[in-house]
């Protein structure tokens, strides 16, 4: 189906906030299989709003409209509606008691607004306190839902998604989708090992969606009968889970870290990290998840040579012979780092961010890294393209990858992208 | 003026980018002095744009077009524009001799596109590589920007807001503006303080943005003549410098860790961190700056307590009578860390980031700061609010934030928000 979005508020076009909700629903509407020919984003004028509304509504197959629907005088969505559509407001009993019952409507006698909507109005989610209706009009789904960012994406995806995939009464179509955290890979080469696979299998709808050092895939099968879709959808995803195998570190949202941590927890392992030309990012993103410290004991970053040396105990000779960026130096910061603290497993990276540092050599972007757990320790040289503080991301992410297969047992890569 | 701004791109309307420069366009232009009603967002359609074109010119006093420039065949902007408003496209020869001069144009013959505008366009950067220009419709100015966001926000500022300042022949208004970055007072705070300036002379225009811990300040004033325009807008700043005074760290875009490495440079000082609970997000800030090498050492990220007792040789006493979370352990992680790696300058934190970890009287959001040079440490004891997350960022920045107060002999603010 063909949609438009329509985003309403006067702190978007004063530029006083970004937009992120229309790109959010654009990026899942289009991953599902719709696509948008336009997105407008207009002011709290119920004029200009209803113009939009009803112009969109005789372009496009679907509408989503956010923003507008909270209990102040700016809120104009209903008003626009009710006079651009031409359809009175009525009061929703079921609402307007459950705001009665609230400790709020003693202060602010203004949220019986919120009762009031246009007539034919369904509530996407009766009984929660998420303002957010389906207006069917001309036989055309226009969905409306709340600006705030968190409760507009739980009704886009909960409600809105799910409404168009069997729009259209007997023309019931049923879409299965997934998105796949793959790491490692940049989008190009991604899009060149999936080639074949989307070639000799047109039911299978591919989104690429590179996102910082990773890249989120999204797989989409649209089907009319349930066994059809999830036949297609089952294969589909075995395909792509041969192909890029282990690359593929997470199909539910978990980020490299909380996976890392879950890990460690499990298996009762402790983390210690050493750490130059990240300079502290990795043992960011450690510790971003709550109860972190349960497993990271903590991680020296080691900037001078003066540190590695007299806190790590990286011996002088390695530095002078093999130079402070080197798998030796990295075998040695990360065999420190993991004496010094006694953690059961510790990571060092030592690189050259950029811009300045690099050599024939070992040019700007080259970044070693070595795992040491009991008994063994790895060392990896890796060159990452971009500037020092993609550099630096996509080290940190790295460190985190190697942690990750470390602690699964797959099998490393030892590249860069 | 009443403007309108329409980007263009498959790219924006798939979700696949999320779409900041109509953001920056908007909040700018805001900033300026004017009123956006309404942006639109639409792929590389020919007809849909020309269609958005010719309404937004109906409505609008100005346009600004951004994306759709490009060499390839995606890239629709001029011909829609041809289409739309009646202008054939001419070859521009200054253009293309210049990319016939470039060593793409061998192998990408199709950069002759970039030759071919509507004619009466205006080349807004000539000689450069930058695309864009201006087409003046029915006396109303169009503008045409790159999608490119760097190249886009820099025509925006040096070209679109000092002409648009100065549109309208006779009726000539000037604008003066500046963004001053404010860090330690929450915008509501903020407002609240400027509230009586801002009464008192409705010719000064502020504008709050808020920006992870920080606020952006921007004021603006607009006047008749050049003279009018200059004695308003320094007495605009001088009332605001009085009223906010050393909370106010820059005027040019400056950035903390930018600001902290440039003094420690030209104050030939070293410095070392000891952190706990910003887990090395304040060491990853430092690092963000080429050369940081310079004057940062290294850092420790002392997150289990033993680490902080054997690295820091904090006391097992102050640890137990005190907590971890005190100005006591802070004071001498800061000692510990300034020893052990020989800085001038050290600065430790420690803190419950939550969202476990608080009590009545260390809840969740408190935060000990210390910092440590020659002769004298000081230690700070904050409170903010927020998430893990929120706590983290607002705790790493008020440390950079102390080393710039130090730095600079400022007082010191202890509270937190």
């Amino acid at each position: 189906m063909i949609g438009e979005i329509i985003a309403i508020g006067n702190e978007l076009t004063s530029g006083r906030i970004l937009n992120s909700t229309s790109y959010f629903a654009a990026s899942h509407l289009y991953a599902a299989g719709h696509e948008i020919a336009a997105m407008a984003t207009i002011g709290d004028e119920p004029q200009m709003i209803g113009k939009a509304l009803r112009e969109s509504v005789e372009r496009a197959d679907f509408v989503v409209v956010t923003g507008g629907l909270g209990p102040t005088n700016d809120d104009m969505t209903n008003a626009a509606v009710a006079d651009a559509l031409n359809l009175p407001t009525i009061l929703y009993p079921e609402i307007f008691d459950k705001i009665k019952q609230s400790q709020s409507f003693k202060e602010m006698p203004s949220l019986e607004k919120l009762a009031w909507l246009p007539s034919g109005a369904e509530i996407l989610k009766p009984g929660d306190k998420i303002a957010g209706y389906l207006l069917v009009y001309h036989e055309k789904p226009i969905f409306f839902l709340p600006g705030v960012p968190h409760q507009m994406r739980e009704l886009m995806l909960d409600r809105v998604i799910p409404r168009l995939a069997s729009w259209g009464g007997n023309n019931i179509t049923l879409v299965k989708q997934k998105v796949f955290k793959v790491f490692g890979l940049p989008e190009s080469m991604l899009q060149e090992m999936l080639a074949d696979l989307e070639k000799s299998n047109q039911k299978l709808r591919i989104g690429y969606y590179p996102n910082a050092a990773e890249v989120h895939l999204s797989l989409t099968v649209r089907g009319r009968t349930h066994e059809e879709t999830e036949t297609q959808f089952s294969q589909g995803e075995a395909s792509i889970r041969k192909i890029l195998g282990c690359c593929i570190y997470s199909d539910d949202g978990d980020t490299l870290e909380a996976i890392v941590g879950r890990s460690l927890k499990e298996q009762k392992k402790t983390l210690a990290l050493a750490e130059s030309c990240t300079g502290g990012l990795l043992a960011h993103h450690i510790t971003l998840i709550a109860g972190s410290s349960d497993y990271f004991l903590g991680g020296i970053v080691a900037y001078a040579n003066r540190v590695k040396e007299e806190i790590l105990h990286v011996r002088t000779d390695t530095l002078e012979n093999c130079g402070a960026v080197s798998q030796e130096t990295a075998r040695e910061m990360a065999l420190g780092v993991k004496k010094i603290t006694g953690a059961d497993l510790a990571l060092a990276i030592t690189g050259i961010a950029g811009p300045d540092g690099g050599s024939p050599e070992k040019p700007v972007g080259t970044v070693c890294f070595a795992v040491a757990s009991r008994g063994t320790t790895l060392s990896f040289r890796f060159h990452f393209n971009g500037n020092r503080n993609t550099v630096q991301t996509k080290a940190a992410m790295t460190g985190l990858d190697l942690l990750r297969r470390h602690l699964h047992g797959l099998d490393f890569i030892d590249s860069g992208w």
